[in-house]
């Protein structure tokens, strides 16, 4: 990005009130992490002390009637939000564009199934015999579509994904970088002093509209298949074991982990960092807190969990203020030994 | 998968006591997950509600004495079990067979040792330069393989492994998609306030019938060895440090991560998510529950442990009951001050 | 490595006190991990009890004084962490050598931006168009650089990583396999029963000398910048979304995540398996010992947390204590129930 103060007022169509418009901006940001050559907005009254301390060279402001830096140009706007909004679809870092054909440098088996006209292989990507590729879709350089796999139309398949043979893909899938569906689930038998490996002979299937995280990995089933549901969205490093199936239109934050077999509804929220036990069941619409450990079925829709085990919300916290007032529980035990009856406050 | 009931009755040499042979089937699941286009079994009382209520288009059964469904075709077999694992390796999707020779796709190294006619390397891997690969081996599109790593005999290597210079990998090991091995260990010496990095000059070394995890990341030893011992089976996500030695037959389960110099014992098991501090020493056959947090050696053989700090299981669940019971233990202190003696109840 | 006692003991200049030089030596390892194939050295008092049971086939030893095994050979050096150190660099695993060229292998696109006869293109590695590579790096197999990026001077970019377009890498900086650096971040508006997704049009900075663990993801902003701080140092499977500001100097350990829009000042030390909530900010020179949960900003410079939620750590000590007494607790309170008064020894 190189622009000015005067092209960005024209761009969102602003009047410049403060500032020489021949100032020059590189970049934008928000208010508190913007400097000179950054283009900053101001769009609710919450941040009114980040706009009176920025150091911005431009800040898009609803009005003239607001308090900022001398150091920062102004421009008002109708709606900053809105106004920034243009900025950064203008001069933000896009994905490069679509670009049709099979790259010399990529490995397209002559028994996989594509329309090199409308689909995009880049270089040093692998897709393998009987991998059908729908239109619209690009695979990304260095991933890698096993044997069989099926990808819908209009999938973004990102750098070093692999997905494995059989597996199938949607409309309009996004994959980032370096996510695995597919891989066996982890599964063994002990016989004899020795972990036997129990053949992983399902698929995953992942519905319409589904995102994945940067190096998620998603196991195929024993048998049958491990399902994630039309319009899920799964954040980086999240992991799914096999045979489970999420329900459509979740929510998994980072570094989730979810064990085999699980049954999981739909617009169902998994904070950062939970993990969920294999076998069970979860209604939809139930909201986990972040780190959450689920070792017991929600059957009941629409609650909110918290805590290892994960609990109520309104119980974890409870308990969580028992143990915060351990300490005057002690005293007053002490008290009470020792004939005296402590303070007990607003405490339990 | 494309069958029919009858077809289906005929593999599994059983008895089609009610329903159309005709009927097409185009997947296999469990009882609770099937539709009317799925192969079921029912092999145990257990799950005889699931069975009442299955939507099975086909489920084979161990007599006719059965409360199924009426939609459900019936077959009956002596093994339901052994029956629907037959069904699963028919119809099931298979790994694509081996098919030895090295891609056109593929780059390897003038000086890489290998018997081309015994050994299979996919489209866009990279064997480099000293590598040795093992007969029966494969190695799949995109994986590399560094410098003067050894790889064993009838070896999966998955898409998109990477093995760094000098690892040895013993026979029969799968490692899949994503699997790193041999990347530096973490380690740094703080001077003149900055991390300088300690060189990482040690190995990775597998050994046979090791089976390891997507995306999973085992570390080379800052000198000697990080060793994986024999038929260990590993999970996705699982993070080893440099210098851990693990032991033969364990089992660690998505997610778990072990810092640097920690030896495990035998059979050894690690529930999904757990932790394990640098420098310990853990006891042949100790098992850790999920989401453990082992900041101390367990010298023990045996015991199982929860809880962080991981403590003997019964400990932790003794501690997990009165924290359960605080909210009584204040109402009973209450009581207490005020003159009175609550009920205790049968608590502690 | 293949070397003999006598050889080893030439190269480190010491005297051989006990022991055949001939004997041949393979490996190096710490005295409790040895053989008789190992060299291994006797440097700290505190290890007098692993040398008197070593089973090492050499230890360097600093005086003749000490007491170990027979079968041990000894060498007296003046400095045996330093003698020891000679030998792991002597005889180590190194990193292949730099080779400048672009491999036949590669594909660089005719608009990427590189100096042939000084950076180094690995086998299957991709350099789409308008990426830079600065003087002096290397690029491994399988790596992907997206189009636009900048990677600096002297860096070490390893097998099968992705660095997404628009991205900024500093000079001297080390990624390690796997390591995925400006994925989408994780954003959506809720609309009519859909997440939307909100364009992530920033990129992620990297500064100089920073090293990036084994498949460890840093997710590119909304819009600006996600920011890496110079001489940082990030263990393996870390996750850190969008805009994130980490200072420099910092080390994060394996495994941690840290949710969008969170600034870590400088010389923040996050131990393993922690997690730091999104839109906080942490002082410089923070603590937080393993597996904490940091839900709140922390202002003050230089204190140690631990816990989840993360607190000081006296504190959080301080409640495990009392978590801990809780068995007597009940019984105190138990034996005031019966008209007794139990002896409450020296607790709280």
């Amino acid at each position: 990005m190189k622009t000015s103060v005067g092209e960005i007022a024209a761009l969102v169509e602003g009047t410049l009130i403060r500032g020489d418009a021949g100032v020059v901006l590189t970049n934008f940001a928000a208010l508190d992490q913007a400097d000179a050559t950054c283009v900053s907005f101001y769009g609710n009254p919450n941040y009114r002390e980040q706009l009176e301390s920025t150091r911005a060279g431009l800040v898009l402001v609803p009005d003239a009637g607001v308090s900022a830096p001398e150091g920062a140009a102004l421009v008002v706007v109708a709606n900053p939000v809105i106004a920034f909004d243009r900025i950064v679809r203008c001069y933000g870092v896009t994905p490069p564009p679509f670009e049709a054909g099979v790259s010399a440098a990529a490995f397209v088996h002559p028994k996989a199934q594509l329309d090199t006209t409308v689909v995009s292989v880049a270089p040093n990507a692998t897709v393998a015999s009987g991998a059908l590729i729908g239109n619209g879709s690009r695979i990304g350089a260095g991933a890698v579509i096993g044997q069989d796999a099926v990808i819908g139309e209009d999938c973004l398949i990102g750098p070093n994904v692999t997905i494995c043979q059989g597996c199938i893909i949607g409309d309009r899938v996004i994959l980032h970088p370096g996510v695995v569906v597919g891989a066996d689930g982890f599964g063994f038998e002990f016989v004899e002093g020795r972990h036997r490996k129990i053949e992983q002979l399902g698929i995953v299937r992942i519905g319409n509209d589904v995102e994945i995280g940067a190096s998620t990995t998603i196991d195929r089933a024993r048998f049958g298949e491990t399902v994630i549901g039309e319009g899920t969205k799964i954040d980086n490093q999240v992991q799914i074991g096999h045979n489970c199936i999420i329900g459509r239109h979740c929510i998994i934050v980072a570094q989730v982990g979810i064990s085999g077999s699980t049954r999981i509804g739909d617009y169902v929220t998994l904070a950062a960092q939970s993990g969920v036990a294999g076998h069970l069941v979860i209604a939809d619409r139930v909201t986990f807190g972040g780190r959450s450990g689920v070792i017991a079925s929600v059957r009941e829709p629409g609650g909110t969990y918290f805590g290892y085990p994960a609990r109520p919300f309104k119980e974890n916290r409870r308990e969580a203020m028992r143990i915060k007032q351990l300490g005057s529980l002690f005293r007053r035990v002490k008290a009470l030994e020792s004939g005296t009856v402590a303070d007990s406050g607003n405490e339990e």
